[in-house]
């Protein structure tokens, strides 16, 4: 095996993000638009079943800006299961008043560059858990792609393992700074989507997000090796507060 | 904690831009354009009330060109109040003539580059009053937003504390070359949105803009750092202005 | 003041490029053609006005490819003239058989690059002519955005100002070179769109435009710090043939 | 002849990424639903019958995320008839339940870095096979377009033959340590689409395809010299789960 | 004169990129797409008549793939002429079964990197001919537009002539190697679209653009100079075949 660091992979996640046409909502009959919400709730309630039964969890949030109205964050055990969730979707009386924005395609993730010789990861339970996890109901989410940057001489890749490793546990020590104010769930998307990673932040603290990715970006790994995509911060929106969101 | 530069942070911050519809607009009945001037009469005059007890402020700017026909500039204390007014904007009879065209993210941030040591920031009336600006009432606004370079020998995130702030003080003395001429409210968006900083500039006289930006191109935190997004720029719309500017 | 050139300025510039819906245009009926022809002639009509009254200038061609079909180039005295100048269009008959492709904000600059010590520019009347002039009624027109460009070891604004004067001057030279076959305008646009200059060329023969800007490519100030947008070319179209190009 | 490999070229391949109009779908007649899955299915059927006499292939697969709902991939011997595909495509009944979202054309290609001297590749029945390959039916597509680097001292084209060669083989060894877990085809593009290469990898594991292409990013020819286009990930779809699929 | 090559110019080019509206064709009424028909095949017709009388050329080509259903490729005198072009087929009753998806405005050239001292190369005829071409009529085209880099130490434009003179020309070897199997038509666009040249490839078999662009990619002139944009591969479409293309 090459230099490449292993990884150990738990739940394919897909994020869904959406807008709504509110013209097409704002006009359409209160009966149309019950007939959307039962069908938006009884989805809802039913990624909620599976998440109760551990084969899957859901976050689903708002999205505060034009980029988006909501992001559905699915978590599953196979590929197939998220494009039926997204096929289930389209079919759903609510999807007509809604259009895609953005996706994205990864799986749970956790390197082993922090990984301790002799100890098979798998059999320690806190990392089982992380690598299928029932996502914090926490009130907002961030979500951002990116790469590690291969240009001339700042080219993660090209870096010797034990160089990674040391620039990896500095950037680790970092997040853990933010432990009990945000929870990071980190899944690899190289062979999925357009970069190598999504990242998803938690915090029930929005402010937290731009302490910490700001604080990381003058870490090393960040500052000369990270590339980021577009981000994305909402807020959280329980099945019950659907109502008041969309028709009060 | 590490090198990163302590920020200080005030009200979220959502720049909205949107653009007419301007066919559906004109081909409206004169009833459908009233309802629709008095829903964004009544939505601006809330914003005014919220302004008025201090709890957020607005700006409302026609924009010059194609990228849109006005921003609604929204600062508040939290992002659930900046969703809510994105989806009353949208549940809105005027909605209906307008389209998404940009929006922007962030929070209002002074960066403590400049601060003293021993000093408290938030015990300084005047920083207080930074964090939590009524945004003023000038003729014209210019916003864009920003990042600093992370470029093989230009990363500014590789820098030593000590040289970014020599950097940071040269780049604030051009801005104080402006005071009276042109007001600049800095905000971090460094996990809300796709750059790092968004800039809003507000001046009676828009001729200014240029000069500054341009000046400031000069200095090397801008010359060797700065990587700009797109800019826009507008003329202020008075909420008595309304009427004439969609009516006449 | 700091290294930056000292800038004199004009009027401000509006390009504002257009398509036309030509299913709809084809399907109208005659008078709705009719109505918005007329709506056509007198817009322009009344910018003829403006110029003759010497308050501003309006150029008017077709664009050659799918990038827009046709260009009005508008000066004014303020940023409030233009924005009108838009909403009055998008008011107009033939507005709904148009849609928006692009547009760029700037304003007349003369940099003082090539100034003389002692001298007053605004006093020299051939410079304040040029800072507010009537456009030609040349054949076609040329237009492209650009950037100093800002990278590592080709970096303008680290350049000193004498480095830079001297490429400029040169620079000046190659278009003197093509005086009576091309007329250039440039204008500034830092704090108003997205590059530093937009580049308005007007020629009776098309192809000066290629010898001009082939030629100053091998120049130093463009070769190693020119950064270009897109380029558009038209043929002018006068009002009087307005008719014969939409109806025949 | 010039530094450039040989390469063997077979069959041309088209990329056919589409979306699903979703509301046009859930709205149309239970009739129209029918007549547009029995051409679907028509369509399909033909491309098999191809298949079974062994002058093309077909490979379809729904899409994961928003990029788009399904995927053809078509082989044949001529552009020629992967033009006709399109139209018949086009012309047939689900067609206008569909939208383009994404296309690639290219030709199955063996390079002969790896090839012996005094072999005459052709010659080698497993070779030939590769060229006009019958695709898998594995449980999982994944496609992505790349390039090979020319930026400065990281470009691919200027290094001399026998470098080019080293690196080859050894990035091939690692495609080989994946034997019998993921299927490659290779296929060139150069002067056929904006990319140098498509690549698209079949496995019954959809993580292999993470495990293989992560490996080979730290491999000095990935690392250094690629560059990598849109990833898209899939799930097989037979031609007796589309019924399944759509109506259910 | 400066350092810049001397280049010799014939008529303008116009690419024309469409796609169709295969929705609205499949439901059009036979009468309409008879008349649609009719009118494209005039307008073909008018422009072979051209053709024939030597005063511009025309090239018709379905493309393979989602980038477009079919181009035009005119050639003409005058920008008017091409711009003339465009209304006309923008008032044909085929057009409202196409949308614009790329276009490509340039004028034929011959650069004189290759010139002999002391002869005048308009007074030889097959440059005089190789200026204002009728365009092969081979089963394939290629197009794609391209720049020469200036990025840092790979800036084509700060070589000395004689370097760029000698990369030419073994660049022009490459190309003499494809004689009688590829037709290369270069049209410079400085000035008049985005990028700098155009090429345009002509074959009866569509390998040898492959093999031709790929042996030149090795080149220095391309490997180190070449920035390409997207690449077109189409197949030919007389006027005869143009019923049974679209009808049958």
């Amino acid at each position: 095996m090459s230099e490449a660091a292993q990884t150990l992979e738990g739940w394919y996640v897909l994020h869904d993000f959406r807008e709504i046409d509110w013209t097409a909502w704002n006009d359409a009959t209160p009966e149309a638009r019950n007939e959307a919400l039962a069908g938006l709730n009884s989805f809802v309630a039913k990624c909620e079943e599976v998440e109760a039964s551990k084969e899957g969890s859901l976050a689903l949030y708002s999205i505060v800006g034009q980029k988006a109205d909501f992001v559905f964050m699915h978590l599953r055990e196979t590929l197939e299961e998220l494009n039926e969730l997204e096929t289930a979707f389209n079919k759903s009386a609510f999807a007509r008043f809604t259009r895609k924005t953005y996706s994205y395609v990864s799986v749970v993730e956790l390197s082993n560059y922090m990984g301790q010789p002799g100890v098979d990861p798998m059999q320690v339970p806190e990392i089982a858990a992380r690598l299928k996890p029932i996502l914090p109901k926490s009130n907002h989410i961030c979500f951002y792609p990116m790469n590690k940057k291969r240009d001339l001489s700042d080219n993660w890749y090209m870096l010797p393992m034990e160089d990674r490793k040391t620039m990896m546990r500095s950037h680790g020590m970092i997040g853990r700074g933010y432990a009990g104010k945000v929870k990071q769930i980190i899944s690899g998307s190289v062979g999925f989507d357009d970069w190598e990673w999504g990242v998803t932040l938690f915090a029930d603290d929005a402010l937290q997000f731009k302490k910490l990715v700001y604080e990381m970006r003058f870490d090393e790994v960040s500052a000369r090796f990270g590339e980021f995509g577009p981000f994305y911060v909402g807020n959280r929106k329980s099945r019950e507060s659907l109502n008041d969101w969309l028709l009060s």
